[in-house]
């Protein structure tokens, strides 16, 4: 293709080394649809004739139909996606192919195909997104009023709402869908016609390609436009976030459905078993969303570190953000999916959650939050009720089960044996955070409410 | 500050290991901040006096005068920031400040303590992005013009305007600061009220507090408050982007000052020598911007790595994203403010810009757009002109010094010997491209008024 | 120090970020010792007079012991450490200090005061972890007959002995150090006389120098001696694999305390409470050990981002691996030892180990193995024991309490209904895995025996 | 495969999601002759009887044959490489194939796979480091004489041989081998007979297993041998490292075949050209190994987060270490390969190489080497050469043409201008480091041979 200064043919190693067709193939549908608004651009700056363009249109149209029908032949000598479809383009119309690339090159044309890929696979990453938070809705709306045991530390804490709990992750994932909006909204810009790196030779309307192609604009600097792989880095960036969301629950269900929790029993279809161990049933999916978080962290810091150091414009390690873009989004993408199935189709044991509930002292906080309306500052109520655990400890029983002489050397308290026993039950406890985002349940049934109205707006 | 329970202390090797007072220390300012703020919505709801309040209030405010001055004496036997200034406002005003606690945990406290840190200090980072693009088009108004050979794959390319080269980097500089602006407005939720992890058990009112913080809202799930630190990756994420740029345009300093470029030379007051060779003059701040870059990949990736596979609610592993956001933010703060005073004080060599420009035969896509404005398919003009630079090369003279009888053995050229020379001084290949983005001069002239009048909208 | 070329002192804020004494000053010991092998090595090539000699090692053997006893006054307008000492022996014994630096540069001085420092940390670390090795050992003598689900995915697989899950960790602890050996036989070399980058241009005997250091020989080019920080990336990724193993035990401590397991309870002296929730304890500690490993992890990434792409020879981008190093090291020495006091201090509570070990269906690959023994070919009796589990969950027992009625429906089985309830039993089932490595007592008796020898080795 | 207790089917997205064909079918020779060794094992202990042996073995090394001839039939509806197998077994031999799942799970079968993959794996990366030792040295011996200044901060320090510079890069690979010899001496241990965690529960002699396959011994621990992956984490971070040393090379070619430098020329058959740049000629190669090594440390740092905090035993996660590694160890090889064909192409030009050693005043250390030698304490000498250096650039010429009167001002040196002149030449200063490991010429003889004789020993 660069012939002209060249003396010899390169390397069959070297030709292996660069070539990258394997894996840029999937953005062919993208190149194709940049191609076609390239050539309209080219005919409206009369730099093909009308023929042309329509013969340049109907060649690029009819490899779009290949490619989506999956009969186009790829060719392995052919480096990359950009050149098999030259190539095709030149078998099936002839020279007038070669006009094709006029005030383009393959940096610009790049630049813009991860776009169009991105745009595309951001949306479907989007409807991943909402396709597991409608799960966690309907799970928290169908079993959300089991109350467990709150965990810090992974120690009991306070008693919470198997609701509130799902809802937790309905906001990191609400989170999630804004970064992905915004990386989008940063990339929606249109590189085509900055050329290799200067600006295309020729008087094209770049404006108009772009408004043809959907996007918002263009880029403002052909250097940047065709060495910039932001987009890249802020897209794995809000990846790696969200599989790490996705691993935080993932690690609960595997740990909740350990007999010892017995919290959830995931459904066989969602589950494997062992090839040596009749009794096993495994939380496969779970474990392996918590193991290719790693690979998506992996590939978001592989990707700094190639762009590390790089001087303008183009250079070659800029190849080197397809495999991980691609890779990333898909584990993602496959990740929510499989994640709303678990969930989907998890069974919650709300008496195995109940029964947690009542180890832990878990409403030791619902008694000193008591002792504090009654008038103790809070520090001497904390201490005040860290001996009432330390005695319901060596007495074997629970806080609201502790006797009248287990508060005899306690003096001046503000509140008897009884009003300490009444706050020390589960639903005093749970009934007290009315704060906002508190696991009261009126609040719960507050948010809950608002994160199906949120879901109802989503098509 | 747990006794009630626990009947040893806390072993020395423990309390040193779980120690983070050297680091959350910086927080002292957004922890009394939120305090204040937590004492009136107490007021508000009843839970403290009005005596209670001001001497509360009176009590923080002094301390934060100590923490302003320097003059507060941190105790390195309490663990961290809070119980530092917990244990110095009980010993200024009493146990009242033991009322301090109601209604709030650590877990709620340490997470809006990070958010109005980060809030400050985002706004440094911000006015020292601007700070670096203002040096950008300081000196690209003042020494713009000059001509160098725009590069690809660290090869000779195109002809550019050094302008148009800085440029490039204030258009990654104002991506970066929407990534900034983006976190920012994600982030800006007071967690306060979110207790431990379920909710404070007390009527508190957490819009007000929120407001009277200058917070945009509350968070809306405690149990994510809590456990949350998206804002910390985030903002780890952009600002291991924002390095990378800077790095970018570090390397390009450190070679470019190499002689064999000489294209810039650095300020003696931004250099620094050699404690053996006395010849040496090196550009120390770039390779530290570099190397700091790897610094700032390694938190961002440590973060992610420590945040997977978390379960709810808060976790100790989360102190450990205190360390990395504001050892990241500090290296991005300093490295900008460098790369400032770096940009502001080199002197550019344009005559040794020109003459690189002259090799390498960086006009060479100039020729072949003016044989494709003729009429040739760009594959066949790109094929000629190969040849022309294969001639130039083994006659070693430039593009437009080839005599007629090198075009000779090319047949039905659509232009002239004369007409392909004139495409192939460095003026006419710098004037082609006109689109949006190009670095053609009138472009680069609107682009420089374009980023000019940003930022003259910034204070 | 570099004044002659320069005309300009150094900007402040430049001044402020080369400035890298407050982390290198951990160096002076070693920048001392190798300063002091110096000045004879230069003694002995004729380039310092005796009494140069005797003045210079007393000077610097003054500082040492000023260093020692922390009474050495650091000045932070000094650059580094080198420029701090050399300021300092000036001061001392006058101009006979500027002989210290003939045939010596700061590149090859940092680079062997880098690996005497690493060699006595990677000591200390040593000792560490045989101290950690040695706690795992004891509990594993005093508390290992204790029987447990040994678990996969989290889900109970086959029985095993405590002992065994904690010799695990010996073994892991074994390859650590096995590595930590291997980085430093590969970084055992002295750099010193390797100058800048091109070598001391005195005739100093290299070998000499580097005996009296005790080191085992000279670096083998002067270019790569000065630039390599391979022996910080290998001390690092040692370090970061070593925490990651900390992290595996950490995990489980942190949910093994959890009341759902029970199986630790946590020393009160290694466990801290809630600044608010009375009824808390928490394994902070573990949880940090946990935490930091993803701060190794990065420490790690960084460095190779750090030096990804660096030209020889030395780049002032090398001063960023100090950082990482010193921080990497220092986490995994105080982890090893604060898990070392944790797991010395942990109660174990063997019945509800063994209580767990009773559910789950651990003892079907026993089952199945006899089976197999009567002739049964394994995927068959895997088949067959699925069947008896899934019978026993049905109707809520164990497989050694299924009756003679439940073994009814499958034909041909070449065992009986008792044969098969005593290979059902924990006894049964742990005694098979007698190969070597597996959990039959009698193995791990062999293998804790071994386990103590090898302790018994070490000092 | 573990239908007893399964009463529905796999999800068919929980299939996709968890299936490993397409990656781990690599290891097909790896598993078929574990499974040949373990046939022989089975029947050494009488658990198989001679003639299932012997169609066990022969179906196994029918299928070898298959898949060496690349006529082996996959079936992607078969999660992994093991399924295929026995099933593919299965339908050749019959139901004796059942039998070789006699105590083996595929937990130690993986195990042992991955390590037979990688000793085959680790053989051939040294071979291809050792090619491309011989590819420096073979350039070494052709064209080290050339003189080119040696750089620190990217800018002239010191003369240099090319020869001493190729060298450098030896040391690094030397390193490199080492690291990989140790892997591979830790890693050399087989894990057969370790069951699912617990260890086989027959008497399998797994040391005579071990023998037959060529490993060193058997793992120690069964909980250990199926969960631990140190091997993986530290065969990429030898990989990622050694990636680092391609990187630095692959940096200098790129910079060095700029014209500003021109000290050498990338043979066409290891470059590529441009797609819109008739110009161009780029180091592409030299640019995907610099690039990928981004990846190699995104695929250490994801392996190490994906294995951070797992508990014992093998978790379903840890299947995510097959695709870094097989990845990382392909780039890795592949990189050096290629590297050894541009190494091996490469025209140097010496003659810009000493243009550019005569810019930069690379001599000066060697002026204030002999002023140190007549007396001078080292300070002094440095501050006079500065001096010098700076009369040079204001004169316009090198400091062996500087004229007598410019040492006029320069009181009491011990050396004339004629001996300083002399001392300031190219070969005086190359001559100077004449310590073990500098780049005096003789010194740089003594290094090749010694790298010569090095490789003569490897086959």
């Amino acid at each position: 293709m660069w012939g002209g200064r060249f003396a010899a043919e390169t390397d069959p190693l070297a030709a292996d080394f660069t070539r990258s067709i394997e894996v840029d193939r999937a953005l062919a549908i993208d190149d194709l649809a940049g191609s076609v608004a390239h050539v309209h651009g080219l005919a409206r700056a009369g730099l093909v004739s009308p023929d042309d363009e329509g013969a340049l249109v109907a060649g690029l149209e009819a490899l779009a139909a290949e490619v989506a029908s999956g009969t186009f032949a790829w060719d392995a000598s052919l480096e990359d996606v950009h050149l098999n479809l030259e190539a095709a383009l030149t078998a099936r119309i002839g020279p007038v192919a070669g006009k094709l690339h006029t005030g383009r090159s393959r940096n610009d044309q790049v630049a813009l195909d991860l776009r169009l890929w991105l745009r595309r696979t951001l949306a479907a990453v989007d409807e991943a997104i909402v396709g597991l938070e409608r799960a966690l809705v309907d799970r928290a709306e169908r079993d959300g009023e089991a109350v467990m045991p709150g965990m810090t530390h992974v120690q009991p804490a306070q008693p919470i709402l198997l609701a509130h709990h799902l809802l937790a992750y309905v906001e990191m994932l609400e989170r999630d869908r804004g970064r992905f909006r915004d990386a989008w909204a940063r990339a929606d810009r249109s590189p085509l016609g900055a050329g290799a790196l200067a600006g295309a030779g020729f008087p094209l309307d770049r404006e108009a390609i772009a408004a043809e192609l959907g996007l918002g604009g263009v880029t403002a600097n052909s250097l940047d436009a065709t060495s910039d792989r932001d987009f890249v880095v802020e897209s794995l960036a809000a990846a790696a976030l969200c599989m790490v969301h996705l691993s935080r629950l993932a690690e609960e269900l595997v740990w909740w459905s350990n007999p010892a929790f017995g919290w959830v029993a995931l459904d066989d279809a969602w589950s494997t078993g062992s090839s040596m161990m009749p009794n096993k049933k495994n939380p496969d999916p779970a474990e392996l969303i918590r193991g290719r978080t790693g690979r998506v962290i992996g590939q978001l810091t592989g990707m700094l570190a190639t762009l590390k150091g790089l001087p303008l414009a183009y250079q070659r390690d800029l190849q080197e953000s397809v495999q991980p873009l691609f890779g990333g989004m898909a584990v993602l993408e496959s990740s929510l999916r499989v994640m709303a199935g678990v969930i989907g189709s998890v069974v919650f044991r709300p008496e195995r959650m109940r029964a947690a509930a009542l180890e832990g002292y878990v409403t030791a906080t619902s008694v000193a939050d008591t002792l504090v309306e009654r008038g103790l500052p809070f520090r001497d109520a904390h201490g005040v009720v860290g001996v009432l655990v330390a005695e319901a400890a060596r007495r074997g029983c629970r806080l609201d089960e502790l006797p009248d002489d287990a508060f005899a050397d306690l003096r001046d308290l503000p509140a008897t044996p009884d009003e300490l026993r009444a706050a020390a039950t589960l639903e005093a406890a749970l009934a007290r955070p009315r704060v906002t985002g508190g696991t009261a349940p009126e609040r719960v049934r507050d948010a809950l409410a608002a994160a199906r109205a949120m879901l109802d707006t989503e098509s």
